[in-house]
């Protein structure tokens, strides 16, 4: 750490723009700073924004560098707090090791528009993470303040329709990262009313969503994507035929708030503010791939687990081995695009002698017999593969909580985390491309039950993933 | 400690109100409350609003007793970062020794309405704080985060007038706590052109101010309250007439935002908005109460300081002399409400007789020789006294900062801290029985030069008050 | 008329202000007025706005006399019409006939706030009307523009609170002219949950309340006003318990809005409102003073009518002189404002002869015997009383829309047109001064059931009020 | 007229809508219709809404047959009036000519949401009227009423920008009716900080638009149309280079609102609210088509005028002879869109022999001589060419306002008629299809001077165009 601490003051020493800002950081935070602290923290910011991405990891290294708390204090404090339990030596201990660098975030975030700027400076800091991993404290006052200041209590749920600002409607078609929006008329399609959008807010970023959610208002939980994302599909008016509140789509905007976990409020709040515009919807679920099942697939050498029954073990391993030597070892492959659907063939042979004729319609008829045979043959094995899947899928599903999956999958994670329940497991739900190649066509529906998400939450932290009887009937 | 904490436990064991607070809050802590924080948050606060004042106490010190580090851990984690000095490490001790009632609080925050109902919280733990120390840490949590949550870049400046709701005018007439507001014709005189009045709003408390100004407009700095606060003045309607903004009031309305500084910056966002508004005004100043110089006096025995000549400390000791022995040891009494002023006295006597009457004409001009020669050693006597308070109150202002005043004057301390200059001080300003008592009917003004309060805050922070020359003058 | 014309010509002449207005407005209406027209109407509305009163006399008159039709051209198209009866010539005559001042107001309108200005000068041209009654054609230009332009499509409903800008209260205050609110603690109360106010407003007068309704929410009709508008009377916040809506004030606010009807609309979109927001209410009601009644007893000589039996006549004929030759001619003297309650003698002798005192207990119980007979004699008096005058209000109310009542009485007019019907007489209901002078403290509930309101209106147009059968019963 | 009457009566006799529709009216204009005309008027608009186009041109003829005032009675009162010439008469002449019909429209303008559904039936009227020409006099009404109601000085000035709901960005799209939007990506550049868009707005249509113009701002009057609506032209940021506001395309959304006069409001509105954003810009003007100048010039013979003197009639006859006989005897022929730049030929010959060479570059340099003779010939003529068709273009604009021109030009007429002042004629300005079909290519500046725009309109109507001395002087 030393080496590098001297290196960055030499780095810093050589670049007027990082002497200068660091000089700014230091009055900041002294006493100047206590006076004027707008008028300096909107300097900062300024110099701030004019620096080269280069430039910049150096003021984030600064940041690392200079703005830690000493250590030798924070040995002494932590023993005489050991030592008296006083209330007042625990106040100091905390104000010593909280690190300078979250004052003087702080202190920014006094002047016009700093909280933007500081989301902005956290996205920057994210992608020097990855490769300078010594910036993880810095990264962490960040992380730290940012969650106390994008406290859902602070946030306003806002309705976005085709009555919002265009500037916000571009601000969705861009982030939109589950289902893309394919230009202002798909969109338009996504807030009729039988679909709803809705986002949350921060009070001093009136311009810049957080993060939306979109939702299709249903009869039942649906066990497809296409007709839910259809640009074409028939608006339904009636608020009465609306039974489920479908999650299809949920969506961060900002990169600088990674980790500040907002979609699990907005779920909940969206779900409470549906029931209150239209009591009849109860049921409230998500349409969700499974990004990470076809990867796992690929890797699974064979199942093995102390939760299952012998008898089903074998099973899913005769379902995984009878796909991979039906289709290969590619698992997006197991799922076929072509529905099973065929035309009969038919004889086009024609004749005027009675005798032929008769042969013609018999030949006719036993080739009608074979083709209905072939395709019967061919649904029996779509289902027999639907089913086969379905099981791994549940296998791998409800066994992500516990050690016993290798692969991880942040849908399922965030959902479960949530307190949702797996409810439906949908095979053939989403034969797009990318359907097919990360969840083998599958989607799920996890149903959010917010009288249960409490005990589901708990249990699934404690390895167990709650699923529905239908779920668990696969296993 | 450890008996504190023993006799805690015992009494929330007993109530049954604190054992469910207790066991709610340990489950918004822990796995469930990631969950479902909202709603546990909720029940939270509804329990605690339910709480009789004395069962409230309990809260606090369960808080207190039952949400603090361990000390071990955080001697352990102290160690090894002075080991290491890795930023990973560092993180470690951050979490460890920010004390969990800092999480809980910010996951409190979560329920709507939570913020008001927090803040509200740490008044009623302030009244109890007086009479029981151990809450210290406790405190400094809530005011930890209410600061960050206050932030300034958070908080909306707000114009009041008379188009504001009525229910907000009514809470300014509430909280003004420097020159009462009596009834709403007052409070509308308040509000014509030539008064302004600004407040700072928090986007989750939107019927709430947290602190106002009064702001008036005239031609030049005022010498004296009387004028700015006659509910039947004139009002001038000329904006070109206003060269000078006199912050003549500031009040808070938050009880349980003590300590967080939201006037500091209320006054330089007023004042560029004031200038933005009307670019004629260059001048903003207070007028303000001197509330510990009466005090000060009182319990003075004699001047005597290092900063001051011998010759100057001769004259301030002669001028308390003086003053103590022509009115008494009550400073109160040293400025007299009764103006200067006087009738001459008449002779009323009448005759016919030449020589009687030249006789009277000639008494009577003695008379009024005599009676003018008193009003004019009125006058220089009230001057004279003016005079010695002025030098009295110039000395006891200048070294505030210092070491050397015994006593302290909360507004004094309020602006020069701020990084405003001492400019004039006016004797006689308030002669109200509240300003004669505290100030000796002494009003000062405080000058906001916005391109000098960094450098004024450092030099006052290192004990030097910046005065104008003409208050130098007088030492 | 003629006379009259050049009288009004050689004024304009005369000043110099009336004439630069006269070459305004002709050029506002000619072809200049085409291309700019809201520079040359704010123009006019500035000059008119300096006039004198006196003066702006003189541009009454002026519109008189220059801005007619031409008598000749109007007879001339008239029986073209008739010929033809050509929707062309209908056209031009329609043209022709809607006197150029029309067209002159609507072109005046197009300035910047000039609809308010046209308000205020109606307000003035009616004080001038009551002296000069050939402004007549003038004002129903006025009238019928305004009442195109305040067309209720146009306005909007607000509802008033405690939130509402003091600006707007101070004005409630103002214009309230049935029970007057006597400062802010009045209208505070007027304001609570168990009270609601409701204004109308148009587009271009955002500031202007129009017209005011005070409505109370209580459990059932109200029998006298005290209850309704006591300032210290306990708030009731629980909606549950509010099934009567009671209109008991309306104040129109705009003099220059006179004759166009808004009070009608108000009262009902008000009862739609409410009905919306606490469905549990069901009667819409008034309590209203019959501010003609008193005047109307002391001007009667007899009942005749023949809508009336003879012994019905009878008996109020009887009622009448009773009153009469009780109390004397006056009738705000026939409602006593003592209640009939008084406090028994008591005999303060003493003795200690067992005789003595069996003869003073006797004598004090005959005492109180007699006392309790004279107080139910005073009760029963006071309830003939209230018979009497009760049927002599029915008698009253009920004939007004015949020809039978020589008086008027404009509340119950308004109610009645508006299709309301006479649901309850109450007797000393107001014991105010003025509600005994006026209504010999009688008020009275209308009933706004708005599924007969068209056929009640109908009625009254045609002669008959709609009464209860309780009030029918009083005849 | 008669029969017409008894052929209407009749067809309404037998459709049981229009009876019902009949009664509803009637209801409305009588007694009923006043105590509770919102709900009546609600009832009408509701069934009038659901006929069918051929029904509701009955419903047209009804309000036709039906709802015309009484000729004997108008005859009588305009006799009256005569004699009298007294308001009271007046007034009654006044009442009993406004046909009955204004009142119906007044009183059906009570119910909610009547505003939008009333000019939606003038739409349905215009279009009526094109072929039943007794529909004029129920147009006159409705024309009138509309006029009175969408007064200037209640429409509402809002700038649209990409902060607008896309709800009315979608509607910009829909009416554009000058340069048509193509997409949402050319919207947003007509919406960046170089360009300005504002429409009108009425109260009771808060989501309907009624006019709107989009502004370019430029440093100089613009020659021609592509740099103003090309969607890839950078956008400018400095206001400091805005000194001239372009009115490039001015487009009514409600067709039933035709006649009604809002486009000179707009623009003078608008140019006021431009200057007081940016006091820069001084000059306001527009970039018009010419759409009537091609169709004159087909038809014109020859051109003799009054007053033009016989040397600038010859020199413009010849013009147009040149023309016809070089291009034919379209106009639109005669703007050619080839630029004139071309191509010098080269020799592409080699040789190794140096007198070769040397021929070759004689040979060479005399082609690019040719070239550039035949390249500056070509040029001449288009210059002669277009400073024909200027010629040709003044004198039509200049004479449009006289008897002179058989043929009207629309766009000319309105600014003209509005007071703005012909100020430039661009040649090759508009090369588009239509550019060149109706206006030859040519686009003209008309120049709004607000000082000026009275006098201009004056003579105007006089019959004489105000030009600039450019344009003068090509005549």
């Amino acid at each position: 750490m030393f080496e590098r601490i001297l290196e960055v003051r030499n780095k810093v020493a050589q670049q007027s723009e990082l002497r200068r800002l660091l000089k700014d950081c230091r009055k900041l935070l002294g006493e100047r700073g206590e006076a004027n602290s707008a008028v300096i923290a909107a300097r900062v910011l300024e110099h701030y924004g004019k620096l080269s991405d280069e430039t910049s990891s150096g003021f984030f290294e600064m940041l690392a560098a200079e703005f830690d708390p000493d250590p030798g204090r924070l040995v002494e404090l932590a023993l005489s707090y050991q030592a008296t339990r006083s209330p007042h030596d625990l106040v100091k201990l905390f104000h010593a090791v909280e690190s300078p660098r979250q004052e003087l975030l702080r202190r920014l975030n006094r002047a016009h528009g700093a909280t933007a700027a500081i989301v902005a400076m956290r996205a920057r800091l994210l992608e020097r993470l990855r490769s300078d991993p010594v910036l993880v404290a810095v990264d962490d006052d960040f992380s730290h303040l940012l969650s106390s200041w994008f406290n859902p209590g602070f946030l306003r749920l806002v309705q976005v329709d085709w009555s919002s600002p265009a500037l916000l409607l571009e601000k969705l078609v861009m982030h939109e990262a589950v289902h893309q929006i394919d230009g202002w008329k798909d969109l338009r399609r996504r807030l009729e009313p039988d679909r709803r959008c809705f986002a949350f807010f921060h009070p001093t970023l009136p311009d810049e969503p957080l993060i939306f959610v979109e939702v299709a208002l249903v009869p039942e939980i649906p066990a497809g994507i296409g007709p839910l994302i259809d640009r074409d599909a028939a608006t339904v008016d009636d608020e009465r035929s609306f039974k489920v509140a479908v999650f299809y789509s949920i969506s961060n905007c900002q990169a600088g708030l990674r980790g500040v976990n907002l979609g699990n409020f907005l779920i909940k709040q969206v779900a409470q503010e549906l029931h209150r515009q239209i009591p009849g919807i109860k049921t409230f679920c998500t349409l969700s791939p499974i990004p990470g099942f076809a990867r796992w697939l690929a890797k699974l050498e064979q199942i093995e687990s102390a939760e299952l029954k012998p008898a089903a073990a074998r099973r899913l391993n005769d379902a995984l081995g009878g796909l991979r030597s039906r289709y290969g070892n590619d698992p997006a492959k197991w799922v076929r695009a072509t529905p099973p659907a065929a035309v009969p063939a038919e004889i086009v042979e024609e004749s005027d002698d009675p005798d032929e004729q008769r042969r013609i319609r018999r030949e006719q008829k036993a080739l009608e017999r074979q083709e209905k045979a072939q395709q019967k043959a061919r649904q029996a094995r779509l289902e027999e593969d639907n089913d086969a899947l379905s099981r791994l899928c549940a296998f791998y599903l409800c066994n992500l909580g516990s050690g016993e999956i290798n692969g991880s999958d942040p849908v399922a994670r965030f959902h479960l985390n949530n307190g949702a329940r797996l409810e439906r497991i949908n095979p053939r739900a989403d034969l797009s491309r990318k359907g097919r190649t990360e969840s083998c066509g599958f989607m799920v529906n996890y149903l959010y039950d917010l009288d249960e998400v409490e005990e589901n939450h708990e249990k699934f932290v404690a390895g167990e993933v709650r699923a529905s009887r239908a779920v668990r009937a696969l296993l």
